[in-house]
């Protein structure tokens, strides 16, 4: 198998990134388009339109698009191709799989979440090279997990387990984890704004750098940079969302005794200076033998490991093929 | 494949459990002997000898046992067929498979941890057959899990997934979890006259039911009594019991999105009154999609879904065999 171009397509909610990439896993080009307020048939065209144009420029240059996958922000069906994400209007149940295969006539396609391909992007070509058994654990504006075990993707039995923002982790229950989970609506981006939120509301006599920002405007990014400068109601937010990360990382660690635990998502990024202070709390909680043997690592492939893991899916499903 | 009974054995800290299994799964004959205070080869040659004595008892009435079982109370490391048994003593790293296998000659044998065991008892013959994807949640003097995924027993990379005594429920971290886990500190059979414990010397001026017993042997089966009487402190441990229970169960459905949850262990038994309450705690707090698909039932197979495994994991041993 050599000289394979592969195809991977990264749908976000906002934009689509699409990479031609090498069967080694280099990029060989690499388009972004904004999504704008597509919703339903008009989000899939502006999909599968690119993956035309991008099927046909490439081999205008003779590059044959050999595979295909696609990450989606939210849940793959395996069994019926169709996809679940919440931030594209009218993609409750939209068929993505038969859309785009109307598209890529007889280059095969494959088609996962961003959390199952960030997972395996990083095992391709980022932290978790050669692994079996990993974790990524992807903190943004939510919060979710792609299991590795075996080597392969943690499906459960509705394509929907790795539901980490809902982890229970503090009692007792507050009505309003209703919709988000416990995890996430303390630790996720706009966790960290809630967390701070309430700290400012306890502490009506606080004056410092978070008083100056229109408290309904509150942003993770502002919590870092009062961070930086000394703000102690930034230190007890994040002090807090550390004791959340360090017990969500404990847990991963105990139930899946896996070789790495990569750190991603948006937020990590900027909280990644709290990665030492991340790994000592989860020490404190995790089976001991599992976290001595565990490494915790950041992605390696920051904004790309959707990316990555979409043209490694790709690969496989000819590897696969292939085989057979 | 017909007429192909298969050998079960349950070790666990205090006795060791053997029964012969036709292959359809009905127990033809059953016994059981005392480990005593044996250890090191002693618990190895108490082991072996009975298995040799079975071979040739069965033998002598007609019945050629064609493969065998074996369920160990702690872990078993795949790679190298050695055990690590915290109640049994010298058995740290103990070459069981290979001690067995002496013994055993031609009549293959296969090793797995009394949790893994216990979940595909389960799926054999107990509450979760039929699953790909189920969970058996343990809770007794510790507290596992086995865990299977994609039909297959979930490993981890050194043996050791499953550790969900291990999990990390209640802030803030108390230093007396370590060398036990916050689930299993707070919730196992000892972990409920803990709770209890800590209830009382709370509350000095109590004088129920439970006033009348030594503190130092406060145990589960005291609380139950309590309960029972409509003792309020019994009432306020259990309800602190539920907590975490309902919680980790949350957590399974969470990350798993499983099928079926089994609960059981010595304390699910007596707790099973609770299921009702364990339930709706896990409800509030799970992925809701993942908690309306799941079904969490209590073992099928009391004190017996490890020896059920057990010869089950014979079973698949030969079928696979026949399927190479």
């Amino acid at each position: 198998m050599q000289n394979m171009p592969l195809l991977g397509i990264d749908i976000g909610g906002t934009k689509i990134a699409f990479a031609i990439f090498s069967e080694e896993g280099s990029i060989i080009s690499e388009e972004t388009i904004l999504l704008g307020k597509r919703d339903g048939d008009d989000a899939g065209m502006l999909i599968t339109g690119g993956i035309r144009k991008l099927i046909d420029s490439a081999s205008r240059i003779g590059i044959r698009i050999t595979s295909a996958g696609i990450s989606v922000p939210g849940i793959y069906h395996v069994s019926t191709g169709r996809v679940w994400t919440p931030n594209i209007g009218g993609w409750e149940d939209y068929p993505l799989l038969e859309k785009v295969r109307e598209e890529t006539g007889e280059i095969p396609v494959v088609i996962d979440s961003d959390r199952s391909c960030s997972i395996l992007g990083e095992v391709w070509q980022g932290n978790a090279r050669g692994c079996t058994n990993a974790v990524y654990l992807a903190v943004g504006t939510g919060i979710g997990a792609g299991i590795l075990v075996n080597g392969t993707i943690l499906r459960g039995s509705h394509d929907i387990a790795g539901a980490i923002g809902w982890m229970a982790l503090s009692m007792p229950y507050d009505e309003r984890y209703a919709g988000y989970g416990c995890f996430e609506y303390n630790a996720s981006g706009d966790g960290v704004a809630r967390v701070a939120s309430d700290l400012l509301a306890e502490n009506p006599g606080y004056s410092g750098y978070l008083s100056s920002i229109d408290q309904r405007e509150l942003k993770a990014e502002h919590l870092f940079e009062a961070y930086d400068k000394g703000d102690s109601l930034a230190a007890d937010t994040f002090s807090k969302c550390i004791a959340y990360w360090g017990m969500a990382v404990a847990n991963l660690i105990s139930l899946f005794n896996p070789e790495k635990i990569i750190i991603g998502g948006g937020l990590f990024g900027p909280a990644l200076r709290f990665l030492p202070a991340i790994k000592a709390e989860a020490e404190r909680w995790a089976q001991p033998v599992s976290s001595r043997l565990v490494m915790i690592e950041p992605s390696a492939l920051p904004c790309k490991a959707a990316l990555f893991g979409a043209a490694f899916l790709a690969k496989r499903n000819i590897s696969n093929k292939i085989k057979e």
